[in-house]
């Protein structure tokens, strides 16, 4: 089974590194960005390349570039014959042109580089135009991972945007948080064992049941207190989450 | 040294926990809710009382109530020479009836019932009127834990401020998260890789320079899409931290 990954980002990266960690050679990897492609080699020992003349021939294609590239990539792939899976989260598998095997392989995980991952942990959504096929995909993206699962259009789009609060928004707030000590001399450290805790908890409790703060006490002399000490969008994301808060846990 | 901790909410809960764990005993434990008061007792074996009439004579009275009950119950101490401690991010020293050693113990985490911690782990702040005598209270907590600092009023409430960003809005965001998977028959548990290695990043980044998602790449497309499908506050929600993202890395 040839393998070619397409894409240098961050995305790329992991997934190089996943097929790495997991003994499973990638024939290529075919990006844009020379200096990126370097690190990913460095770090896997895979063969990488920036001439799309030169593109390999493989059964897969992996295509994890931005969500607005995938059309032209895909396109450029001269097997048609081969799989060619791309990866975004909320992207059909019709924006890969007819008459490719297409499919979806989405990883729900936030990557940044230089950060060690253990991608036998990361849940990967698995969607095949021709349903019959799902099996076999599944099976072979089971090397990666110990949780290969079926998401059809519909459910991955929203696991990618429940990603967004429970990720992107939630680490929005840490900065916001963080900037908060920044400007009072503050070391942000201060707040890692409360956040490490926060996170603890939905191991053992759902997040509704877990809720603390002055916002779900109604508190407000202390709420009118710390919105006096805000200004601008911080101001703004304090008064509507605890609105949100107060409205949720008030019945 | 004889304390006494006044309270039987969640705060109270943890601080009998604490001494406990730390073997420093506790003489008494005051309080409204006398099943709460139980369950502290089943936990750490500390004497129990609900009587104000029976309050044990003390060096130390650590006053873990509501903010709004800090006072009343301060008044109600009957040995005007002892130490008299409350333990709210927000509130004044002052909510202390003058005349007291007054102070301000502050323990900066999330606490809910039924969840073990390990105490020396969590930041203490003091506070006292009189500052030559912190030294002698801090000394004092560092029997709770190896994180024991000062930190005077506005340092403690701008603590408070970035903990209910960092703690009780991120919170929020799961059980946004963990609705709209609900909504879709999705288990929330596939989300929690995401969100263990959205926490595990600040350990080693700046949660400024972790930032992934659809707003800090000014994905317009998924923006849009993800907002099509939201109603309501979570739409709001995600507007507004979707723009302060936008904002804050535009530049």
């Amino acid at each position: 089974m040839k393998i070619v990954l397409i894409g240098s980002g961050n995305v790329a990266y992991h997934l190089a590194k996943a097929f790495h960690q997991n003994d499973v050679p990638l024939v290529q990897i075919l990006g844009r960005n020379h200096e990126a492609l370097e690190e990913i080699h460095a770090a896997t020992g895979f063969p990488i390349c920036t001439d799309w003349e030169k593109i390999e021939n493989a059964d897969i294609y992996i295509v994890a570039v931005k969500d607005n590239a995938i059309q032209e990539c895909a396109q450029k792939i001269p097997n048609k014959k081969a799989w060619v899976l791309h990866t975004a989260g909320s992207v059909s598998y019709q924006e890969i042109p007819e008459g490719f095997q297409r499919g979806v392989l989405y990883p729900l995980q936030t990557f940044s580089k230089r950060k060690t991952l253990n991608y036998q942990e990361i849940p990967f959504f698995v969607e095949t135009e021709k349903q019959e096929e799902a099996e076999r995909v599944m099976q072979w993206a089971s090397l990666l991972s110990s949780k290969v699962m079926y998401a059809d259009e519909n459910t991955r789009r929203q696991l990618h945007l429940s990603a967004v609060f429970a990720c992107n928004f939630t680490n929005h707030l840490f900065t916001l948080a963080e900037n908060i000590c920044q400007q009072n001399n503050i070391p942000f450290e201060y707040l890692h064992p409360l956040i490490f805790e926060t996170v603890d908890k939905i191991k053992t409790l759902s997040p509704k049941d877990a809720q603390t703060g002055p916002a779900i006490r109604n508190d407000m002399p202390v709420i009118e207190q710390q919105l006096n000490t805000l200004t601008g969008r911080p101001k703004e994301i304090y008064q509507l989450l605890t609105e949100s808060i107060i409205e949720m846990y008030k019945s």
